[in-house]
């Protein structure tokens, strides 16, 4: 059976702080730490790519684990900031890391909900490819069309990457998903013209009335209660929507962690950066949820082998 | 059994005709019968985007087969000329179309290659979550991105689209698959600032050298000879492309179609424009061979039902 053995991330060194720009947006320390829960965002070197970014996650799972490349028969990478929107991020990558040519690559273009959703379909298409070691990027540098004047986005958004190690020797194993899209709102996240736009307030109503409803579907699927699940790695999109969402399905704040406070909402890595933490813990079952861009979302359960 | 049940396309009524172009572009009749083997390409309008060739393409299939939308589980898009970056364009047909909010969506960046990826990808991603009835679309309109002036691409790119209903009552079913990359090679194919950029000769070397041991490969995987395989539909890349190929394999014209002279090269599309064709003929196998972008390919075999 296949599910994740490893995780690398990598988050940028470079970092604005929202404590600088309380003047310029009237914002307040309240706001800072309890609304949006960003103190700084992460962001990238000019100079480097989503592609970059990929290859330093590598790195840093490399550091964790040994990988042999030439066993590594399929890459993808989950993003809407790609390198080129022609060719595909994970074909660089592939040559970048000097991967085997046998290896399948592609990318798939989804925001926020695209760890959980991307877990899913590269498992799926691994399995009935008989493929045993692939490798699941995520990276969405949004510092590449965020508006800095933009109070809606600049805040919130910071840039990050991950990457998994899916294998047959498994830590941690995937149950069912449920997934769900309302297209017609797609207006409400949307980059035009290079310029990423949110009606911020929209995007969180959204997610605070069809999350809580999405992961109690989501357990019932995998035959648990809410109750019995250890730990919600839920999308880090603010600290109010974590927030809220906890608060609606009564879960304890222990079990639902908000750690993006020194790098922001890195869009689809946000989960596998909170996962990397769990994955030498204790916690046997562990919800994951991601929604935003589309609108869209996805939400998964993961079982310690 | 997920596999193909019907297939819609939609090419747009605007042609530009190569013949127009001779003096522009010195060349002749031959070039264009026998060479690229491309008399006329397919244009878009300039008010329709990458999702309403989609629902155009819809509109077919809804012409062939009945359709109940409510019963739409997943969606998919092949795209590398998305509506926009963000958010994916496969949000934006759901939302056209009206499909169910339980609906799964993503898109999946890929070029020449992307039909038979994505059959592989989608068909898993459905099968392992339970889901019956999904759409496969194929849109990647070039003109947005070609350059009137560059004989490398303008002589060859149409706009196309086309989707495949996959579903659990199914005329064609797939066997195994083959995938490759060689990422190091992704700048002979590549969008730069918005303009395509193709070294033709690089692309024709490397198809002409990969394709017909990939094809070997994939009927070695499904347990055929070639010569037991009924039908090859190959990525028509140039009629070169495909005649080098079928004579590399000495394959017979006939089980080689070459029929996009009329639009030209649909990119993800021109696999299941000429599959419609098949869906109703006495082909027992077809192979399916894609490959370009990325550098990529991919190949498989359908068995009729």
């Amino acid at each position: 059976m296949l599910g994740i053995e490893e995780i690398g991330t990598y988050l940028p060194v470079g970092r604005i702080s929202n404590y600088d720009r309380k003047a310029q947006f009237g914002i307040d320390d309240f706001f800072i730490e309890e609304k949006i829960g960003v103190r700084r965002v992460s962001v990238k070197g000019p100079e480097e790519e989503t592609s970059d970014l990929c290859i330093r996650a590598f790195e840093d799972l490399q550091r964790r684990t040994s990988v042999n490349k030439e066993e590594i028969e399929a890459v993808v990478v989950v993003t809407q900031n790609p390198d080129y929107n022609i060719p595909h991020t994970s074909a660089i990558v592939q040559g970048k890391l000097g991967l085997p040519a046998h290896c399948a690559a592609f990318d798939i273009s989804l925001g926020c909900s695209g760890f959980v959703y991307a877990l899913s379909i590269f498992q799926s298409f691994m399995a009935d490819n008989g493929l045993t070691r692939g490798l699941l990027f995520t990276a969405d540098p949004y510092s590449k069309i965020v508006d800095p004047e933009d109070k809606n986005t600049t805040l919130l958004f910071g840039d990050g990457a991950a990457v998994t190690l899916i294998s047959s020797a498994p830590r941690l194993v995937a149950g069912r998903f449920t997934f769900g899209t309302v297209g017609n709102e797609h207006e409400k996240l949307i980059c035009k013209d290079g310029t990423l736009f949110m009606n911020g307030r929209a995007v969180f109503n959204f997610a605070a009335k069809v999350i809580p409803d999405d992961l109690r579907r989501m357990a019932a699927k995998n035959g648990v209660n809410l109750e019995e699940i250890d730990r919600f790695l839920i999308h880090q999109g603010s600290k109010i929507i974590v927030d809220t969402i906890a608060s609606k399905l009564g879960l304890p704040a222990e079990k639902v962690p908000y750690s993006t406070g020194d790098y922001g909402n890195t869009v689809s890595s946000t989960i596998p950066i909170l996962l990397q933490d769990e994955l030498g813990g204790t916690a046997r079952t562990i919800a994951i949820c991601g929604f935003g861009v589309g609108l869209s979302w996805a939400s998964g359960l993961l079982r310690r082998v």
